[in-house]
């Protein structure tokens, strides 16, 4: 079913907007979304505005993803995402993962790569080694009895004033980024915009590369083995 | 130069003792090391003790590795080890790694696992898809502006008394093993025998794991594709 020149359908399901591309379509098309919208007619939308053949869809969904499947309705959207056929809707294999993670692994570049996505929330993932590793660093313990997320979301920003938040989202990336013992950081999410000015090794994601990331999704590869301090195991 | 059947030397290198073992012999040997013990003592003592032959050797060092090197001299030893040429003293080729982390290579079970090294202080790492990620967790912020480590190292384990401090492991352990999306959590270390008793998701790793860790380093193998929340990208 993979194979490197399969043609990839790319959608990335925000709350304002539906963000449609793929293999060759790198700049995605936008479809009005919001409070209300389904996945039904999301898939209506979808194939209606896509006018390009295409062997294989990959959907980023604003929320937890488990199994592969939506683990929950989304905050900002209608109903019926949970439950919804997309194989069947779009008469192709689906993948569907959460957004931000897609968007990170359309941000990697090599080596061991943390993304923090600054959104409402905040949203991180690890890729080393080319293996997405979801992870759910908001809610562990920062400073004062409270969160990285209270700290870096938006009610962090709200909260503490731009300049303060910039200052913690530094000190934030430059914990992670000894702790968790990655070559670089990469920021993104609706909040970067706020950012003035950022640290050599913080990198600022773009929107589109959720579109590379869902076509990465699809495409087989094996991991580089550059690294010394990377050893690849048995399978267990 | 890796193939399956080749017989590894595998040297864990403490404070105390040395233990050596390798592919056939993951029960070790014990060799008394302790302050003043240097890299070369440890050579002549390992080549005297083994009586197999080997193909290679894997070495479990108590300190930070970079680029397969020590990173500076042991706390707990005598010196000459960062500039000691392994290769050479043995005839055969090394590979030189972080003791907690060649423990965690050998405690690993497939899935995505968390291992934490509980001794004087807070070792860490990550296996994912079979591939090694050193951590460093160990610093991070955790309560009251103390530290990891601070709680569940040695000098945590003395100032809290036994019974808070493994209600501080057991939080630790929780709020990592959410945080890094893993499936379960080992602990390792000197310090684990003062644990009564553990959460169902937590397993005790065995030092003997550390041999087994060692052969590993050596035996090459492609990473498991099973984990649908796992997508292996392009190397870049």
């Amino acid at each position: 079913m993979e194979h490197p020149d399969m043609n990839v359908l790319v959608i990335d399901v925000g709350g304002t907007n539906i963000k449609v591309g793929g293999s060759g379509h790198l700049t995605p098309l936008k479809i009005p979304s919001g409070a209300g919208f389904t996945a039904s007619q999301m898939a209506t939308a979808v194939k209606a505005a896509v006018t390009w053949p295409f062997d294989a869809v990959a959907i980023g969904y604003p929320g937890p993803v488990v199994s592969g499947r939506p683990g929950h309705e989304p905050v900002n959207l209608g109903g019926g995402w949970v439950r919804f056929d997309y194989a069947d809707a779009f008469g192709k294999p689906v993948k569907l993962i959460n957004d931000a993670a897609m968007q990170a692994l359309g941000s990697y570049e090599g080596g061991r790569m943390l993304f923090l996505g600054l959104g409402t929330g905040l949203g991180s993932a690890l890729v080393a080694e080319g293996v997405l590793e979801p992870l759910e660093l908001a809610h562990l313990p920062y400073r004062k009895g409270r969160t990285y997320e209270d700290y870096v979301g938006l009610r962090g920003l709200e909260r503490l004033g731009r300049k303060k938040w910039q200052h913690h989202v530094e000190a934030v990336v430059a914990l992670f980024h000894h702790a968790l013992q990655v070559d670089y950081v990469v920021l993104g999410g609706g909040q970067t915009k706020k950012l003035k000015g950022l640290p050599p090794d913080v990198r600022l994601g773009s929107n589109d590369n959720a579109m590379v990331g869902g076509v990465r999704l699809w495409v087989p590869a094996t991991p580089g083995r550059g690294d010394p301090r990377r050893h690849v195991m048995p399978s267990a």
